[in-house]
């Protein structure tokens, strides 16, 4: 049985225009093309053909776990800030926003800066948690703009996220009872508390927008789910740099290690003989995806083929390298596109260059994200034969 | 968002022989190659692979609703011929026929010739409604020998099929009790009725067979079903010609426009801005496969090659060109084979001309109908994400 190390180049699956391939088909890929041209490749629809989904689900996923085990954003946020969820308990995305006086919300990420914002988070957990319900809340700020917030001991319903999406509309507060009554009540007391706040005041000094606002999302509780080594008998090691993608390995079980790009790869071999299998992250390409930058998202991917080089050295191993979802440039947007998709260390196939139209050749097909994982295991020697 | 126009050839998907290609390989197509040159290709398999379907199902598939949806030929065309069903009515597809005295079906088409039958029709309607069982008959007939037979305020039940499908075979009187006594009487008394009609006098005298009794299949009743639009946010207007597609489009919410093949494309472009979703229907290749016309098949398509030609002109829409199912002529049946698939504005591919075998190798894949929409909805920017 080989280990298995899978790597995840967030979004990286893009479309080309009239003018121009994909960033993938541009770039100068020798690490992925020898693995490419000595594995089999194929592509992967993440949920279905033309669905786009979030990176959340797209990991539960390639994890081998199946949509109803997507416990929802929140709670993978909150595994991904080290905090391990009681059954009622409710976790939520956070955004700290800029709102006016009417609750309109001015800019849904603060101005993308997180100067004294996790100052202020703490501050306002200790308010928040001198509520009228009787709960506990915890309130974790992270990665600028971004955090979690849980509930504990309240009664639990499915939440509408709290965040209108387009700035300048109202805010949607729940119209559901209990529930909504406790998260309306943290909205309000959060704008209360942070709007006059002086930490907000030096900001403002600063030209920052205020973050006077929690806008709150994804709202999810923990579902009963297979541990990741019981379910493919292997021990994982998740190696990231973001909270959401060291949360959703953590919540199936996997040990994290959040480290910068650069020492990802170094710190796999560190620790090979530890662990069967290894999830590697690397999220850039997702952002130039989101930012419309083609040519970054080309040279990021230049440069993590740089970074995975030392894999070639490595025996008894196979290597999946794929995205989680696509993020065309051109649509600044996730699509619903097929993903890219390398096995190296089982099979062969024609396929010497690793890129979409490339992919579409290959041996392995197009298959769902759901798929990838057990062909990654067959081709370690780790599946078990089913009806025999 | 884009606007989609969904172009079916009905039929279109055919099979290679060892002497000829199929009729789309063989058809000259500069249009329709445009478009995939300038867009991506695939295939789909309608239902699953090697599993033939009818139009109807396939058209439900191809319009984004999943089988459990479809209704059964009869409701579908009830649409069609604008009777708009109530719950519990009870809906059949109707072939006038030839039986002879034991109820022995002698021509399940009468000929396949209309002459007189609408007249005919209209009486025995009338004559049905003075029924003992307290049922209201409406019968329409269309497209010759074809018509529609619905049953209101009947107790209802599923129906067989009161048609033997093989000439020469005795009918098979439905064995169930109320709804089945209905039928039946039905049946009996429309050969009654039509046996010695001076009409069926008039048809033998011009050398045509009697249509003198009524085959009833395809039974079924309305689902419960969410609308077009407010399944896809879309307003949908449905171009063809045929009774059924105008049906299925019209049962689950859609305009339509009953044209002849030239108005088809000057009306879609007269109407393109009052709608977001165009649904273009072609017969004839389906015709011409069942008829096992190679020949006929590749002619027709080049002909609708050229009425789609304006389609080139259009900014900002996503165009969708593909078959609901195969007739391969030589089969002069429905196949189970993937039909080919193209989807311009959105990604590009490497492929340059439309068919059968050039679509295999395209950056979509080998999908089902029912990821077609969801295909053209991403292409358009319409999707939403999914597990955000």
């Amino acid at each position: 049985m080989k280990k298995i190390v899978l790597i995840v180049l967030d979004g990286l699956g893009d479309r080309r225009t009239l003018d121009r391939p994909t960033p993938l088909e541009a770039a100068k890929t020798p690490t992925l093309n020898f693995l490419a041209k000595n594995g089999s490749c194929g592509l992967h629809y993440p949920l279905s053909p033309g669905v786009p989904i979030g990176s959340g689900l797209a990991h539960t996923l390639l994890f081998g776990y199946s949509e109803d085990d997507y416990p929802g954003r929140g709670v993978l946020e909150a595994y991904g800030a080290g905090i391990d969820l009681q059954p009622t308990d409710l976790a939520f995305r956070v955004n700290f926003a800029t709102s006016d006086e009417n609750f309109r919300i001015i800019d849904r990420r603060a101005g993308r800066r997180g100067e004294f914002i996790p100052q202020m988070a703490e501050e306002l957990q200790e308010a928040l948690n001198n509520n009228p319900f009787g709960v506990r809340v915890i309130l974790k700020a992270y990665e600028n703009y971004r955090g979690v917030l849980v509930l504990r001991g309240s009664i639990l319903h499915p939440i509408p996220d709290l965040d209108p999406q387009i700035e300048g509309e109202p805010l949607p507060f729940s119209k559901d009872e209990m529930t909504g009554r406790i998260v309306n009540w943290i909205v309000v007391q959060s704008y209360e508390f942070l709007k006059n706040h002086p930490l907000n005041k030096k900001r403002e000094e600063m030209g920052l927008p205020p973050a006077n606002i929690l806008l709150l999302r994804g709202a999810g509780s923990i579902k009963q789910r297979i541990p990741f080594h019981e379910k493919h008998h292997m021990r994982g090691l998740a190696i990231a740099d973001r909270n959401l993608y060291l949360g959703v390995a953590s919540y199936f079980g996997m040990d994290t290690a959040k480290v910068s790009d650069e020492e990802k790869i170094p710190l796999l071999m560190e620790r090979l003989e530890e662990y069967d299998f290894f999830f590697v992250h690397f999220k850039l390409t997702d952002v130039y995806g989101h930012d419309g930058k083609w040519e970054e998202k080309k040279r990021y991917i230049e440069y993590v083929d740089g970074l995975l080089s030392p894999l070639k050295e490595l025996k008894d191993v196979v290597i999946v390298v794929t995205g989680d979802h696509s993020t065309p440039a051109i649509l600044k947007n996730h699509s619903g596109d097929a993903v890219p998709l390398l096995i190296y260390g089982g099979n062969l196939d024609d396929v010497k260059r690793f890129g979409e139209h490339e992919c579409v050749k290959g041996r392995i097909g197009i298959v769902r994200a759901a798929d990838v994982l057990n062909l990654a295991m067959d081709a370690a020697g780790r599946m078990k034969e089913v009806g025999k």
